[in-house]
């Protein structure tokens, strides 16, 4: 087993699966997310009475087997928010995987373990998933390479569900290269189209902490410098990315208990106290409210496929600042969930993939500068992401 | 003479003069900042020991006599911040003209009682003058259409001089047809070139308060659909706006103390407290840091030129918010003080029009957006100006 100083792998769950030898992934080491299945192994989910209430999984997911196809070796299993319900990656049964970029800072989340592997050297690849920024907030976070492909890219059979029309199979690497070499495993088929037009996100950059926008705004001008193309103001959500939010919850939180809602009922989980009261809350969500989302959601994708179209690139930030803080009041926190979230809710409400590049710097700590692309643009957005390696 | 509920004209100073009756501005009646000779007439320029060791001028101001010449009626001269050294517009000596647009606010200044004045419907026309921002910010505050013209554009000769290098005549009105009216009779001839590039000045915008930030951006969005361009994102001062700032005030700051200096130790005069210390700043200003500043402007003005070329235009903030309330605590002025500077120093520093534009409303209290084009734009601002007010 994998010597683990920063206690991304799980424990509790050891597991290790060797790749096919050979392959555009052979000899890369690879954390997979304890969210996927691995044949007689059981998935966690992070959470210890879901690992007690499940059997060991009878296949190993596709995603995961084409990597193990493509010559990548399974180290472990690494660790996760409670079913995939946090931003954070502070799971209160199995402890908080260190940020090695910045180790009295979280690590983000639900990918925590993931991010903290590959971000600390441990694994040259770390599979994770993405329903509301789950690899993009600890990519950020930790100062690596993440991306979030186009929703229903990826087979998400095998993987824990947590809302399924925003669930994604996302990754992390240090570099740009084997980001897009993973991509090129996973994703369908198809011939990038070079960028030709790219936007400022102008109502996701005012969501970023003061700190951090002037070094976002720097970063996103060097981007443009790199791919040749002016900066273009564009804002995202004409009626505000606060009224984006409020529907993205209801949608997603309305989805959470349907997909967990009876098994929570039935075997009564223990979980972390800030988990616990997003179960209640997603237990609550008025259907009338979710209705009133779902037409919403609809506007908003014809709204976005208007202006974000073949060849166009947006710029977001992958996050309001830098990674907080371990352990801060429960008021901050949520404060500054709900501005993550304000920006994270983009690419999910719309299925658009995005890819978090660390390209920031805030007092020594990193954050990630994102680029959302049309659907289907996930090839395009990889290689973008080596273009801009390139010249930073 | 004039009824004056407002505090808007020098009660002590009372000026009337008819104008030609026939010319473009015939029937309007103007407002004169207490700044600017008038035949006959002392000019107080908002200082009691100024008033009185002055003697009437011998000769009217040429651009109030172009003003005059083209039919506009001199119904009083107004009230100005001590020797125009104030963004408020709170005279200790005479009193702060009411801002009509949100009472309990500051007007701005120091062209505060032209401002006023045309706000509250006084007059038609206000004239004033613009040094660091003494008719941009007014005209942000009171909610009307104000210009600084390009540095050197019209004469000041009999203007009380304040920082000659930066020293310019502004004017206000309530629309932007009569604002380019004075234009035309102010201003060089010249045939406007049409806009083909529009800029979102991206440091400067950041500079604006957080309330601020949604509805200007907004604004500048409803700018640009109106002129057909798409929005550039550029910062304006790769080395940060603060070190133009720093330099700004260096070089404003000696200029004041060569322009007002000897006449100070002269007389002695009385100042209101926040003056009296701006003056002793300026009298304690080291010699080799404004050679320093000198060498800075040049660079400045050589690197804006580099992309502010003809056809371009650039949107700031006419200031960081609304109005600040009236009498606030002082380490509160200075720092808005510094926000607004970092903003309304860009024109300055690189002697180019600015047209505010009264389109952005922040809980009831007007903010402007301004238009900053290339020197000797001022004509190509103006008609911008009224096509975006027929759009409004």
């Amino acid at each position: 087993m994998i010597e683990d100083p920063l206690g991304a792998f799980c424990a509790h769950n050891p597991a290790e699966l060797e790749g096919s030898g050979a392959g555009p992934l052979a000899g890369l080491s690879l954390g997979v997310k304890d969210l996927f299945d691995l044949k007689g192994y059981r998935t966690g989910s992070g959470n210890p009475d879901w690992f007690r209430t499940h059997p060991p999984a009878e296949a190993t997911a596709p995603a995961v087997q084409a990597l193990l196809d493509a010559g990548a070796d399974i180290v472990g299993k690494t660790q996760t928010d409670e079913l995939a319900f946090s931003l954070n990656g502070e799971n209160d049964h199995y402890g908080t995987p260190v940020n090695p970029a910045c180790p009295d800072r979280i690590p983000g989340g639900s990918s925590s373990g993931s991010a903290s592997a590959v971000a600390g050297g441990l694994v040259d690849i770390g599979l994770g998933t993405d329903t509301g920024g789950s690899v993009r907030a600890p990519a950020s976070y930790c100062g690596i390479w993440g991306f979030r492909p186009t929703h229903g890219a990826i087979s998400l059979d095998g993987v824990t569900p947590l809302a399924p029309s925003f669930d994604t199979v996302g990754w992390f690497a240090r570099q740009a290269g084997p980001l897009a070499r993973v991509g090129e495993v996973l994703l369908p088929a198809g011939t990038p189209q070079p960028p030709t037009r790219l936007y400022f996100g102008a109502d996701a950059f005012e969501a970023a902490m003061a700190e951090a926008v002037g070094p976002l705004r720097a970063a996103a001008e060097r981007v443009a410098d790199s791919l040749g193309l002016a900066l273009r103001m564009q804002t995202i959500a004409d009626d505000g990315l606060d009224l984006w939010l409020h529907h993205f919850q209801a949608l997603q939180w309305s989805e959470i208990w349907a997909t967990h809602g009876a098994w929570i009922e039935a075997e009564r989980p223990r979980f972390g106290p800030a988990i616990e009261a997003r179960f209640k809350g997603a237990a609550a969500m008025p259907a009338e409210r979710v209705e009133v989302a779902a037409a919403f959601r609809k506007g908003v994708i014809e709204r976005t496929a208007g202006w974000l179209t073949p060849g166009c690139l947006l710029l977001v930030p992958s996050a309001p600042t830098r990674a907080p803080l371990k352990g801060l009041p429960v008021d901050q926190v949520t404060d500054y969930r709900n501005r993550a979230l304000r920006i994270l809710c983009i690419a999910g409400l719309n299925k658009l993939p995005q890819l978090s590049m660390p390209l920031i710097d805030i007092e020594g700590c990193p954050l990630g500068l994102s680029v959302i692309g049309p659907r289907g643009s996930d090839r395009a957005l990889l290689d973008i992401g080596v273009r801009i390696a390139g010249t930073e």
